[in-house]
Protein backbone atom coordinates (compact mmCIF):
# COMPACT_ATOMS: atom_id res chain seq x y z
CA UNK A 1 0.00 0.00 0.00
CA UNK A 2 1.00 3.33 -0.79
CA UNK A 3 2.39 5.82 2.77
CA UNK A 4 0.56 9.31 2.63
CA UNK A 5 4.08 10.90 1.60
CA UNK A 6 4.21 8.44 -1.68
CA UNK A 7 0.89 9.11 -2.86
CA UNK A 8 1.52 12.78 -2.36
CA UNK A 9 4.36 12.75 -4.45
CA UNK A 10 2.57 11.06 -6.64
CA UNK A 11 -0.31 13.40 -7.04
CA UNK A 12 2.34 16.50 -7.16
CA UNK A 13 4.38 14.72 -10.30
CA UNK A 14 0.76 14.40 -11.89
CA UNK A 15 0.21 18.14 -11.30
CA UNK A 16 3.82 19.20 -12.21
CA UNK A 17 3.58 16.72 -15.50
CA UNK A 18 -0.67 18.22 -16.90
CA UNK A 19 1.74 21.81 -16.79
CA UNK A 20 4.58 20.63 -18.41
CA UNK A 21 2.52 18.92 -21.22
CA UNK A 22 0.28 22.16 -21.59
CA UNK A 23 3.44 24.49 -21.54
CA UNK A 24 5.00 21.69 -24.46
CA UNK A 25 1.70 22.02 -26.29
CA UNK A 26 2.10 26.26 -26.21
CA UNK A 27 5.69 26.17 -27.92
CA UNK A 28 4.56 24.37 -30.68
CA UNK A 29 3.63 27.43 -32.15
CA UNK A 30 7.67 28.95 -31.96
CA UNK A 31 7.39 27.17 -35.60
CA UNK A 32 4.99 29.48 -36.58
CA UNK A 33 7.27 32.36 -36.02
CA UNK A 34 8.99 33.86 -39.27
CA UNK A 35 12.62 35.01 -39.03
CA UNK A 36 13.70 37.86 -41.92
CA UNK A 37 16.61 35.72 -42.34
CA UNK A 38 16.34 32.90 -44.84
CA UNK A 39 17.50 29.37 -45.00
CA UNK A 40 21.31 28.39 -45.97
CA UNK A 41 21.18 29.06 -50.00
CA UNK A 42 17.86 29.67 -50.23
CA UNK A 43 14.74 32.05 -50.40
CA UNK A 44 12.93 30.15 -47.78
CA UNK A 45 12.59 32.29 -44.42
CA UNK A 46 13.72 30.37 -41.17
CA UNK A 47 11.21 30.09 -38.17
CA UNK A 48 12.42 30.50 -34.52
CA UNK A 49 12.24 26.53 -33.85
CA UNK A 50 14.35 25.75 -36.84
CA UNK A 51 16.67 29.20 -35.69
CA UNK A 52 16.79 27.75 -32.12
CA UNK A 53 17.84 24.19 -32.96
CA UNK A 54 20.59 25.43 -35.36
CA UNK A 55 22.00 27.67 -32.52
CA UNK A 56 22.12 24.28 -30.13
CA UNK A 57 23.66 22.47 -32.99
CA UNK A 58 26.74 25.77 -33.59
CA UNK A 59 27.34 25.95 -29.17
CA UNK A 60 27.69 21.87 -29.36
CA UNK A 61 29.87 22.37 -32.05
CA UNK A 62 31.80 25.30 -31.84
CA UNK A 63 32.33 25.12 -27.69
CA UNK A 64 36.45 24.91 -28.30
CA UNK A 65 36.34 28.72 -29.00
CA UNK A 66 34.97 29.91 -26.48
CA UNK A 67 36.86 32.00 -24.62
CA UNK A 68 35.81 31.00 -21.75
CA UNK A 69 34.47 27.63 -20.13
CA UNK A 70 31.13 27.67 -20.60
CA UNK A 71 28.47 25.65 -18.55
CA UNK A 72 27.40 24.13 -22.04
CA UNK A 73 23.89 23.18 -20.60
CA UNK A 74 22.89 26.15 -19.09
CA UNK A 75 24.07 27.87 -22.60
CA UNK A 76 21.71 25.19 -24.69
CA UNK A 77 18.67 25.90 -22.46
CA UNK A 78 19.46 29.72 -23.35
CA UNK A 79 19.19 29.25 -26.86
CA UNK A 80 16.75 26.79 -26.91
CA UNK A 81 14.48 28.98 -24.99
CA UNK A 82 15.66 32.18 -25.98
CA UNK A 83 13.07 33.54 -28.48
CA UNK A 84 10.04 31.78 -26.87
CA UNK A 85 9.05 35.35 -25.78
CA UNK A 86 8.61 35.97 -29.53
CA UNK A 87 5.23 33.35 -29.29
CA UNK A 88 3.49 36.66 -27.59
CA UNK A 89 5.78 39.68 -28.74
CA UNK A 90 6.57 38.71 -31.83
CA UNK A 91 9.90 38.60 -33.79
CA UNK A 92 11.75 42.21 -33.71
CA UNK A 93 14.07 42.68 -36.73
CA UNK A 94 17.59 43.12 -35.46
CA UNK A 95 18.02 45.91 -37.87
CA UNK A 96 14.64 47.46 -37.46
CA UNK A 97 15.70 51.00 -35.39
CA UNK A 98 12.20 51.84 -34.71
CA UNK A 99 12.02 49.24 -32.04
CA UNK A 100 14.27 48.92 -29.09
CA UNK A 101 15.27 45.16 -28.88
CA UNK A 102 16.64 44.61 -25.72
CA UNK A 103 14.59 43.22 -23.18
CA UNK A 104 10.88 45.04 -23.80
CA UNK A 105 8.33 45.24 -21.12
CA UNK A 106 6.40 43.32 -23.72
CA UNK A 107 9.19 40.18 -24.08
CA UNK A 108 9.37 39.99 -19.89
CA UNK A 109 5.42 39.64 -19.76
CA UNK A 110 5.51 37.40 -22.54
CA UNK A 111 8.16 35.18 -20.14
CA UNK A 112 6.18 35.49 -17.32
CA UNK A 113 3.11 33.99 -19.27
CA UNK A 114 4.84 31.45 -21.48
CA UNK A 115 6.94 30.06 -19.18
CA UNK A 116 4.26 30.50 -16.01
CA UNK A 117 2.54 27.44 -17.59
CA UNK A 118 5.44 25.64 -15.87
CA UNK A 119 4.94 24.21 -12.60
CA UNK A 120 6.72 26.99 -9.85
CA UNK A 121 10.08 26.39 -9.71
CA UNK A 122 10.53 25.37 -12.72
CA UNK A 123 8.94 28.17 -14.02
CA UNK A 124 11.58 30.67 -12.06
CA UNK A 125 14.33 28.55 -13.17
CA UNK A 126 13.20 29.47 -17.22
CA UNK A 127 12.28 33.21 -16.30
CA UNK A 128 15.91 33.74 -15.08
CA UNK A 129 18.09 31.99 -17.56
CA UNK A 130 15.66 33.57 -20.38
CA UNK A 131 17.07 37.52 -18.68
CA UNK A 132 20.94 36.14 -18.44
CA UNK A 133 20.82 35.34 -21.52
CA UNK A 134 19.23 39.12 -22.32
CA UNK A 135 21.55 40.61 -20.36
CA UNK A 136 24.41 39.16 -21.77
CA UNK A 137 26.72 39.41 -19.02
CA UNK A 138 27.84 35.89 -18.06
CA UNK A 139 30.01 33.88 -19.68
CA UNK A 140 27.09 31.56 -20.95
CA UNK A 141 25.00 34.63 -21.90
CA UNK A 142 28.59 35.89 -24.36
CA UNK A 143 28.59 32.25 -25.47
CA UNK A 144 25.22 32.10 -26.72
CA UNK A 145 24.53 35.56 -27.73
CA UNK A 146 27.78 35.13 -30.41
CA UNK A 147 25.60 31.96 -31.90
CA UNK A 148 22.62 33.97 -32.65
CA UNK A 149 24.75 36.68 -34.38
CA UNK A 150 26.91 34.03 -36.48
CA UNK A 151 23.99 32.26 -37.65
CA UNK A 152 22.38 35.33 -39.64
CA UNK A 153 25.91 36.21 -40.92
CA UNK A 154 26.32 32.74 -42.56
CA UNK A 155 22.73 32.82 -43.73
CA UNK A 156 23.44 36.47 -45.44
CA UNK A 157 26.63 35.50 -46.76
CA UNK A 158 24.90 32.30 -48.35
CA UNK A 159 22.32 34.56 -50.18
CA UNK A 160 24.27 36.99 -51.60
CA UNK A 161 23.66 39.84 -48.95
CA UNK A 162 20.13 38.25 -47.59
CA UNK A 163 18.72 40.51 -45.58
CA UNK A 164 21.07 43.20 -45.74
CA UNK A 165 20.65 43.84 -49.39
CA UNK A 166 16.81 43.43 -49.20
CA UNK A 167 16.52 45.82 -46.26
CA UNK A 168 19.42 47.95 -47.62
CA UNK A 169 21.59 47.74 -44.27
CA UNK A 170 24.92 49.42 -44.60
CA UNK A 171 27.91 47.49 -43.15
CA UNK A 172 28.63 49.90 -40.15
CA UNK A 173 25.42 48.48 -38.67
CA UNK A 174 26.27 45.06 -39.57
CA UNK A 175 29.68 45.62 -37.86
CA UNK A 176 28.21 47.00 -34.56
CA UNK A 177 25.81 44.18 -34.51
CA UNK A 178 28.36 41.87 -35.09
CA UNK A 179 30.71 42.70 -32.60
CA UNK A 180 28.93 40.74 -29.66
CA UNK A 181 30.56 37.86 -31.36
CA UNK A 182 33.41 38.89 -29.65
CA UNK A 183 32.11 38.88 -26.49
CA UNK A 184 32.21 35.97 -26.25
CA UNK A 185 34.80 34.11 -28.89
CA UNK A 186 38.11 35.99 -30.30
CA UNK A 187 38.44 33.48 -32.68
CA UNK A 188 34.84 33.18 -34.42
CA UNK A 189 35.19 37.21 -34.40
CA UNK A 190 38.55 37.04 -35.94
CA UNK A 191 36.30 34.81 -38.78
CA UNK A 192 33.18 36.81 -38.58
CA UNK A 193 34.99 40.48 -39.06
CA UNK A 194 36.76 38.32 -41.85
CA UNK A 195 33.55 37.58 -43.42
CA UNK A 196 31.98 40.98 -42.95
CA UNK A 197 35.12 42.47 -45.16
CA UNK A 198 35.06 39.97 -47.85
CA UNK A 199 31.57 40.77 -48.02
CA UNK A 200 31.76 44.44 -48.91
CA UNK A 201 34.70 43.90 -51.06
CA UNK A 202 32.15 40.71 -53.08
CA UNK A 203 29.63 44.00 -52.96
CA UNK A 204 26.86 42.20 -51.12
CA UNK A 205 27.46 44.48 -48.02
CA UNK A 206 27.53 48.35 -48.75
CA UNK A 207 30.04 50.91 -46.91
CA UNK A 208 28.78 54.11 -47.53
CA UNK A 209 31.59 56.55 -46.63
CA UNK B 1 55.80 37.00 -30.58
CA UNK B 2 54.42 34.14 -31.06
CA UNK B 3 56.21 30.53 -30.43
CA UNK B 4 55.89 28.20 -32.77
CA UNK B 5 53.48 25.68 -30.03
CA UNK B 6 51.09 28.88 -30.14
CA UNK B 7 50.89 29.10 -33.76
CA UNK B 8 49.98 25.18 -34.22
CA UNK B 9 46.92 25.79 -31.77
CA UNK B 10 45.79 28.41 -33.66
CA UNK B 11 46.66 26.59 -36.89
CA UNK B 12 44.36 23.56 -35.51
CA UNK B 13 41.49 25.95 -34.10
CA UNK B 14 41.22 27.55 -37.68
CA UNK B 15 41.18 24.03 -39.58
CA UNK B 16 38.59 22.88 -36.66
CA UNK B 17 36.82 26.48 -37.17
CA UNK B 18 36.29 25.89 -41.31
CA UNK B 19 35.55 21.64 -40.99
CA UNK B 20 32.90 23.19 -38.09
CA UNK B 21 31.42 25.88 -40.29
CA UNK B 22 31.16 23.74 -43.23
CA UNK B 23 29.43 20.96 -40.84
CA UNK B 24 27.06 23.77 -39.76
CA UNK B 25 26.11 24.54 -43.66
CA UNK B 26 25.61 20.95 -44.16
CA UNK B 27 22.67 20.11 -41.15
CA UNK B 28 20.60 23.21 -42.52
CA UNK B 29 18.85 20.59 -44.75
CA UNK B 30 17.27 18.92 -41.96
CA UNK B 31 15.02 21.90 -42.24
CA UNK B 32 13.34 20.58 -45.52
CA UNK B 33 12.68 16.71 -44.09
CA UNK B 34 9.02 16.55 -43.75
CA UNK B 35 7.46 14.05 -41.17
CA UNK B 36 4.49 12.81 -41.99
CA UNK B 37 3.14 14.11 -38.04
CA UNK B 38 1.65 17.61 -38.27
CA UNK B 39 2.21 20.22 -36.13
CA UNK B 40 -0.53 20.19 -32.80
CA UNK B 41 -4.17 21.73 -34.51
CA UNK B 42 -2.36 21.57 -37.77
CA UNK B 43 -2.26 20.84 -40.87
CA UNK B 44 0.91 21.71 -41.58
CA UNK B 45 3.95 18.97 -41.71
CA UNK B 46 6.61 19.14 -38.99
CA UNK B 47 10.27 18.89 -40.09
CA UNK B 48 13.18 17.10 -38.59
CA UNK B 49 14.48 20.58 -37.32
CA UNK B 50 11.46 21.46 -35.37
CA UNK B 51 11.10 18.01 -34.43
CA UNK B 52 14.53 18.32 -32.86
CA UNK B 53 14.45 21.48 -30.96
CA UNK B 54 10.65 20.23 -29.95
CA UNK B 55 12.35 16.68 -28.32
CA UNK B 56 14.95 18.93 -26.48
CA UNK B 57 12.76 21.25 -24.38
CA UNK B 58 10.57 18.44 -24.16
CA UNK B 59 13.70 16.41 -22.36
CA UNK B 60 14.65 19.79 -20.46
CA UNK B 61 11.04 20.23 -18.93
CA UNK B 62 10.35 16.37 -18.69
CA UNK B 63 13.33 15.50 -16.85
CA UNK B 64 12.16 14.92 -13.53
CA UNK B 65 10.23 12.22 -14.67
CA UNK B 66 13.18 10.09 -15.89
CA UNK B 67 13.34 7.06 -13.62
CA UNK B 68 16.96 7.01 -13.56
CA UNK B 69 18.86 9.47 -13.41
CA UNK B 70 20.25 11.49 -16.64
CA UNK B 71 23.28 13.19 -17.75
CA UNK B 72 21.17 15.48 -19.21
CA UNK B 73 23.67 17.09 -21.97
CA UNK B 74 23.91 13.95 -23.30
CA UNK B 75 20.09 13.57 -23.90
CA UNK B 76 20.50 16.61 -25.28
CA UNK B 77 22.70 16.02 -27.64
CA UNK B 78 20.83 12.33 -28.49
CA UNK B 79 17.45 14.50 -29.62
CA UNK B 80 19.16 17.06 -31.00
CA UNK B 81 21.03 14.72 -33.33
CA UNK B 82 19.00 12.20 -33.67
CA UNK B 83 17.45 12.31 -36.86
CA UNK B 84 20.64 14.16 -39.07
CA UNK B 85 21.26 10.45 -40.43
CA UNK B 86 17.71 11.33 -42.31
CA UNK B 87 19.65 14.25 -44.52
CA UNK B 88 21.09 11.51 -46.78
CA UNK B 89 19.00 8.39 -45.74
CA UNK B 90 15.48 10.34 -45.67
CA UNK B 91 12.59 9.87 -43.23
CA UNK B 92 11.16 6.43 -42.57
CA UNK B 93 7.70 6.46 -41.03
CA UNK B 94 7.54 4.60 -37.71
CA UNK B 95 4.71 2.67 -38.99
CA UNK B 96 5.64 1.66 -42.61
CA UNK B 97 6.30 -2.07 -42.09
CA UNK B 98 8.19 -1.74 -45.63
CA UNK B 99 11.40 -1.16 -43.78
CA UNK B 100 13.14 -1.73 -41.29
CA UNK B 101 13.72 0.90 -39.09
CA UNK B 102 16.60 0.05 -36.33
CA UNK B 103 20.03 1.50 -37.52
CA UNK B 104 19.86 0.27 -41.36
CA UNK B 105 23.01 0.61 -43.10
CA UNK B 106 22.24 3.09 -45.08
CA UNK B 107 22.03 5.42 -41.71
CA UNK B 108 25.23 3.97 -40.39
CA UNK B 109 26.67 5.60 -43.82
CA UNK B 110 24.74 9.06 -43.56
CA UNK B 111 26.01 9.17 -39.99
CA UNK B 112 29.76 8.67 -40.98
CA UNK B 113 29.34 11.16 -44.05
CA UNK B 114 28.07 13.90 -42.08
CA UNK B 115 29.51 13.79 -39.06
CA UNK B 116 32.85 13.31 -40.77
CA UNK B 117 32.73 16.97 -41.77
CA UNK B 118 33.85 18.03 -38.38
CA UNK B 119 37.28 17.45 -36.59
CA UNK B 120 38.06 13.81 -36.25
CA UNK B 121 37.58 13.57 -32.59
CA UNK B 122 34.15 15.33 -32.89
CA UNK B 123 32.92 13.19 -35.77
CA UNK B 124 33.43 10.02 -33.62
CA UNK B 125 32.37 11.38 -30.44
CA UNK B 126 28.64 12.54 -32.61
CA UNK B 127 28.97 9.06 -34.36
CA UNK B 128 28.85 7.10 -30.70
CA UNK B 129 26.31 9.48 -29.54
CA UNK B 130 24.27 8.95 -32.39
CA UNK B 131 24.41 4.96 -32.33
CA UNK B 132 23.73 4.93 -28.46
CA UNK B 133 20.85 6.17 -29.23
CA UNK B 134 19.76 3.92 -31.55
CA UNK B 135 20.71 1.23 -29.48
CA UNK B 136 18.41 2.41 -26.67
CA UNK B 137 19.71 0.50 -24.14
CA UNK B 138 21.25 3.74 -21.72
CA UNK B 139 19.56 4.99 -19.42
CA UNK B 140 19.65 8.57 -21.63
CA UNK B 141 19.37 6.79 -24.08
CA UNK B 142 15.97 5.33 -23.05
CA UNK B 143 14.69 8.77 -21.60
CA UNK B 144 15.67 10.34 -24.96
CA UNK B 145 13.63 8.27 -26.97
CA UNK B 146 10.79 8.76 -25.08
CA UNK B 147 10.89 12.14 -25.78
CA UNK B 148 10.86 10.87 -29.61
CA UNK B 149 7.59 8.64 -29.17
CA UNK B 150 5.92 11.19 -26.88
CA UNK B 151 5.76 14.13 -29.11
CA UNK B 152 3.71 12.71 -32.30
CA UNK B 153 1.36 10.68 -29.50
CA UNK B 154 0.41 14.95 -28.28
CA UNK B 155 0.69 15.43 -31.92
CA UNK B 156 -2.04 13.02 -33.36
CA UNK B 157 -4.31 13.27 -30.42
CA UNK B 158 -4.15 17.34 -31.10
CA UNK B 159 -5.18 16.06 -34.53
CA UNK B 160 -8.10 13.61 -34.44
CA UNK B 161 -5.84 10.75 -34.87
CA UNK B 162 -3.66 12.48 -37.12
CA UNK B 163 -1.60 9.83 -38.57
CA UNK B 164 -3.60 6.64 -37.22
CA UNK B 165 -6.02 8.06 -39.25
CA UNK B 166 -4.23 9.28 -42.01
CA UNK B 167 -2.90 5.91 -42.66
CA UNK B 168 -5.17 3.58 -40.92
CA UNK B 169 -2.85 2.35 -38.52
CA UNK B 170 -4.68 0.62 -35.49
CA UNK B 171 -4.16 0.26 -31.87
CA UNK B 172 -2.22 -2.58 -31.42
CA UNK B 173 0.83 -1.13 -33.74
CA UNK B 174 0.63 1.94 -31.69
CA UNK B 175 0.85 0.61 -28.54
CA UNK B 176 3.59 -1.55 -29.47
CA UNK B 177 5.73 1.37 -30.74
CA UNK B 178 4.69 3.86 -27.78
CA UNK B 179 5.63 0.94 -25.21
CA UNK B 180 9.40 2.36 -25.65
CA UNK B 181 7.89 5.12 -23.83
CA UNK B 182 8.16 2.65 -20.55
CA UNK B 183 11.87 1.98 -20.96
CA UNK B 184 12.73 5.81 -19.94
CA UNK B 185 9.52 6.23 -17.40
CA UNK B 186 6.90 4.82 -15.76
CA UNK B 187 5.16 7.87 -15.21
CA UNK B 188 5.31 9.43 -18.72
CA UNK B 189 4.22 5.71 -20.20
CA UNK B 190 0.87 6.45 -17.43
CA UNK B 191 -0.09 9.42 -18.56
CA UNK B 192 0.78 8.37 -22.67
CA UNK B 193 -0.91 4.69 -22.09
CA UNK B 194 -3.95 6.29 -20.66
CA UNK B 195 -4.44 8.37 -23.71
CA UNK B 196 -3.81 5.73 -26.28
CA UNK B 197 -6.95 4.16 -24.51
CA UNK B 198 -8.73 7.33 -24.68
CA UNK B 199 -7.75 7.76 -28.30
CA UNK B 200 -9.73 4.80 -29.02
CA UNK B 201 -12.83 5.28 -26.65
CA UNK B 202 -13.23 8.22 -28.35
CA UNK B 203 -12.86 6.75 -32.00
CA UNK B 204 -10.09 8.53 -32.88
CA UNK B 205 -7.31 5.35 -32.80
CA UNK B 206 -9.39 2.05 -34.44
CA UNK B 207 -9.04 -1.21 -32.39
CA UNK B 208 -9.75 -4.28 -34.16
CA UNK B 209 -10.81 -7.38 -32.40
CA1 LIG C 1 15.22 36.99 -32.07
Amino acid sequence: MQSEKQKNQTETEKNHLLKQISFIKEIDQLKYIQRKTRLFNSNRQENDAEHSWHLAMMALILAEHSDKPVDMLKVLKMVLIHDIVEIDAGDTFIYDTSKNHTNTQEELAAAKRIFGLLPEKQAEEFVEIWKEFEEGTSDEAKFARSMDRLEPLLQNISNKGGTWVEFNVDYRKVYEKKKAIKEGSAALWNYAENLINDSVKEGILKKNP
